[in-house]
């Protein structure tokens, strides 16, 4: 069965879901399995602790939910908070505006910074909320860490740094959906007390996993939480955790073999080197952009994402026709722009099983895109903008030196 | 990546996960795809009315959530009841158990009725109840249609006939995890209003899909119903059906085509044929432990399940033993016994795409182990007399009269 | 793509091709790679070792050729023999008359031996000829080992001390193709010089290698032999076996991945074990059939065969109609009788990875089939003595203890 | 099993074999079934009429055998030609030479026209050898339609209008191997006696099918030919043809349904669309390789094949360390020189499923390549050449109008 078919393969070039590996492929193309077998205990056991390992976390526990990340936020969320519970947020873009939707209708009184879309997190702004709240009202602080939308990276220990500062006990909430396991996050390090992904993204696996690390506070927090919970609630999986069977419901035991495939690859692959080729990619990336005179969305480079580009496009061209044309003439899937840069941005995403020359093709596409609808572009500058770095800054594959 | 393997095939007899046919693994053996794509919107309308077929609905509207049953009851719940709304449920089995202590911890208020496990929903208490319920404080029953702890399948339409002949507008609510796709179940004529199943079960897929419909009057209460909910929450997917992009957050398109295979199977077989096909096996099953000499859980030919047997052990013997040997010799997966009936009985599940050998061949297996731990068990006792009904009752496949 | 579907699994039951094991089709379901890379040599050399392994050879020298068991023997021939040499060949089956008329069109001299189909090789005719052969004109025995048509097994020791006992330099060819990897199989010990298997029997492959293995005195014999040969000629792969790079012409990547994980299956189990699992299966079914009161086509049980069961039916039945209906009502695919045997005797194969419980659900079958087509069997009665058979040799898995 | 592994996909652009669809890979991503059963005839016929389609005939019979390309060939020749016979070929790169080589090798008297590796056969030769052949001892003419050693396209309609125009009875016997399904090729049109190619090749299988058409001629031919031939006789197949069970010994299923969903894909396309991609794709990679400043294998441009670039580096490089840079730094398999021009050229694939932004990845690994090897390369230069063209002449995806 397949809709729309195209010679070739699809370049898949969304922010997510990402490129599944042939080895991840292989892994999850099996049956259904008991999970109640010794077997799957032993698998099950792996991945949470390698799942840990991806977060760099030795002291959190870790959390698989047959869910979506919008499930993952809904399990961080009502498991440490009750109903009114003030949180601080920031709405910068659709994915933390989503989120932030979530805690509103979840009830919890959430105190929303709204700050520029293609900018980060306004630290500022947190940093005097923090000084001014001396009864400690503030019962967490939630942030994505990379906003999908608009290709912004915020920085988590300068927040965890203010917090430090006022000596403020808030729990510190980070949406690590389109960064972890690409881009550098230190979950012990930068005391993150939950952090959480979505399987479709770094790892590369298909949709269907909601991972969620919950550190020692949080933990405690949960003990107190009001917030009604059956489906996302860590106290069930404790239960089963301690009976070593692992699972209150059903798992697939698919999804959990792919992860394990996963994970080897990226500690084969080596989880730094992995973070660097995602710089690299991105780095390129952008240069292509510069090359194409064309801007980023994001507002400085400081906030530069790694794993999503944001493209804005000139007022005279509506970017849904770069998505529209990148799929109908060379079938390649970029990521439209959402709510507020609809029409304006489109989105390279540059993240998961992915390297050069998949990068490469897909920015050809671009150009030749840019041309088909009308912008002036020269053939071949962002490509050899994004070559001239890549060729320098990539090094041989280390099983083939 | 195997752990504990064994030679040849496993016995997958548990009642779910079920097997998965190899139609169903080409299916979902896919990379992953943008899921904005008009591709995937094709699909999407595909399943999304193709489990209305399943359910046989042409009144609901449904929904298909990346989770698992105990989502979807979630879902069914906290769309249609506000906290502290009166439920009637009946609690006679672990699923049963389960989904009572859901509602509980969600804050509703429940009338629970305990019934001996084994037995089906008591009805004359439901019908009191609603006879004393003149001001129609009872919002919701709650029935599990196929208890699959107990082997109990209850009569939707007798409680509908109460609700009807009491003129009482309480919602019914039937979780058709074990049932739906294998034993005749007819939502719109026997008038429930929220029907849900799982993917692992009659769909023999892997878990992770979460599957829901929903009636008119089910939908109208959903408007009105305070219940906190957003990943659950059934108006963000009425916002984007009526968009044309059907999802509010990211599904598994592996999953989607799946379920399209999966639904194709079970509409050239014929969604009769299935459901005979699962009485076949059921009552084969049941002759096989008259044969035996042992006894069903289930107290009551009337609420004999076709989707699975929970089998009485004698008192000097563990069925945790049963289960445990089958496990290590003959690659056999049982069901143990939940809970109250835990080391009492076995379950041998017959869902899903399971023939006549394939269960010919596990009650063979199962005679073996009863032998094995001490059973004074004929060898070819069970399996001659489910063989003498299957022998009369098998049609020839129709695909190759 | 189903063509005439059916409900639940095929029961495969021919005697080749085999069950596939979940983990083999994981190994195969992949993309093609360049087989020039380093990677494929690792790899070719890795399964070349291993077949080696399979055959109980340290002193052969392995070759695969993308072919089936056909091409395998017309590789054997042609390398080892000129024509008009001389070859002794029994006849007692359809695949060893096969093999015949293969050497018969190559120009060789064959000395055929008739004997009954259902017999083994008359080793008294042998005898004579080696004994009367002072001239060493007889340049080849050429034997099936295990004949798939009449389920006979044939003593290569037996032919060993008979070339032994007179010193007779003629080569020892023999057909493994349902036995190697199945039934005992000692290259080295024996003193065969070329010996051969198809990958879609004991391997549980699909068909598309054909796997030789060729001892010193065999590969000296290649030097001279005059038949003419490219595609099967093993000079050319020497002469890649020495480059380093293995393969004359492209290999298919997939079946050698498939070929690793199906040597990795075999020897994680055990070979030996793998060999005591088929004697098991092979005894339980012969005790089921005396128990219907059929007669097997093995003349003698010295030559009973582990990998396959020739069962003959009553005079006014036809054997084409059990396996007919077989297919018709049960999803069951038995092997039919050919040529001499047609209509007179069904194959039940119990080759490869297959189990206890697969192969009791298919005596089940077999069972109701011969009750469906009018003969008066009891069912159950073949099970049971199956059964009782298994129930005592099945040893607990060894991984599960 | 993974051995070498790299991050992201491997960019697979040697001349075959090449990139499987992943429609494909789900296609015979299935376990095996008995190839005797109707299911099995229903499809035999389907794939042997589809092939047919390919080719382009509608007189010709189509064989499918378990082999490769080197098997293809043998079959054509043995059943057509008698030892002894006279064959004209046409030496001008390795594969031309491997099949001469196969001809001497079973005894054919073959007269070699040499011509220079780059060139195409030369047809002057050709037209004095048949006016010279008054007793039509010529048999055959057999050739390479497209060398895929060094990028040349014969042309056969010249050399059936050479035969045409001596009235010459010759057998034409090609070789299509890189060139069926994806470089315009017509049997019946043509007059071509024999065609013949791989599975792995425009069909973008695994290597596993060698697949020839037969013209009538042909046919003719194979009743009196005396080539010993057994595993590739025609005259077997006929035989089961006629039986309707179609295969005189085991096919491989797998490969069988993954040819009907390759051919599904081709017609889908459009076999003249899939054509005309090749055309734009190999005229995108010439013009690359013109703004490098390289020059081609090929001689002249009426000789440029559509499906394999080999391009020639300057006397200072060696065209191996392009070949092993590109896969050790960018996982990308380009093809290697092969013997008289090892060193001296490397091979760009673009064959089979494939499109515009894969190619234009690849280029841009060659880019970078030839200046990680100090070859003077302006990077984007090759890549912006190539994309002019494609911009141009890529049609929209006609499912995606």
């Amino acid at each position: 069965m397949e809709y729309f078919p195209a010679p070739g393969r699809n370049h898949l070039f969304v922010p997510g879901p990402t490129n599944v590996p042939e080895k991840v492929i292989q892994a999850f193309s099996r049956g259904n399995e008991d999970h109640r077998s010794p077997a799957f205990a032993t698998l099950s056991k792996s991945v949470l602790d390698g799942v840990k390992d991806l977060f760099k976390t030795k002291t959190a526990t870790s959390f698989i939910f047959p869910t979506t990340g919008t499930g993952a936020w809904e399990s961080a969320l009502t498991n440490t908070l009750s109903p009114g519970d003030k949180i601080v947020s920031f709405r910068l873009g659709q994915f933390s505006l989503l989120w932030i939707d979530q805690m509103q209708r979840l009830k919890f009184n959430v105190d929303v910074v709204d700050c520029e879309w293609g900018a980060g997190a306004d630290l500022n702004i947190l940093n005097a909320k923090l000084a001014m709240d001396y009864n400690h009202e503030i019962k967490a602080i939630c942030i994505v860490h990379n906003e999908t939308s608009t290709g912004v990276t915020n920085s988590i220990p300068s927040i965890r740094a203010l917090l430090d500062k006022h000596k403020h006990p808030a729990l510190l909430l980070v949406d690590g959906v389109s960064s972890i396991g690409a881009i550098e996050f230190k979950m012990d390090e930068w005391g993150v007390d939950v952090a959480l992904t979505g399987s479709q993204k770094a790892l590369g696996l298909p949709t269907g996993l909601g991972i969620v690390c919950a550190g020692p506070k949080a933990l405690e927090a949960a003990k107190t939480a009001t917030s009604p919970r059956v489906f996302f609630d860590w106290a069930d999986y404790l239960k089963f955790y301690k009976l070593g069977s692992y699972w209150p419901y059903t798992p697939s035991s698919q999804m959990l073999y792919a992860l394990r495939a996963s994970l080897d690859l990226i500690f084969e692959e080596g989880l730094d080197n992995v973070i660097k080729r995602h710089a690299r990619l991105g780095e390129a990336t952008r240069l292509a952009v510069a090359a194409w005179g064309l801007k980023l969305c994001t507002k400085r480079p400081e906030w530069n994402s790694d794993t999503v580009t944001a493209v804005v496009v000139p007022p005279y061209i509506n970017s849904l026709d770069v998505v529209k044309m990148a799929w109908k003439k060379y079938n390649l899937s970029l990521g439209v722009g959402l709510n507020k840069v609809a029409g304006k941005v489109f989105r390279i995403g540059h993240l998961g099983f992915v390297n050069e020359l998949q990068l490469l093709g897909a920015l050809s596409g671009v150009e030749m895109i840019l041309k088909d609808i009308g912008y002036p572009v020269v053939l071949g500058s962002g490509v050899a903008a994004a070559a001239a770095h890549l060729q320098k800054k990539t090094p041989l594959i280390s099983s083939r030196l």
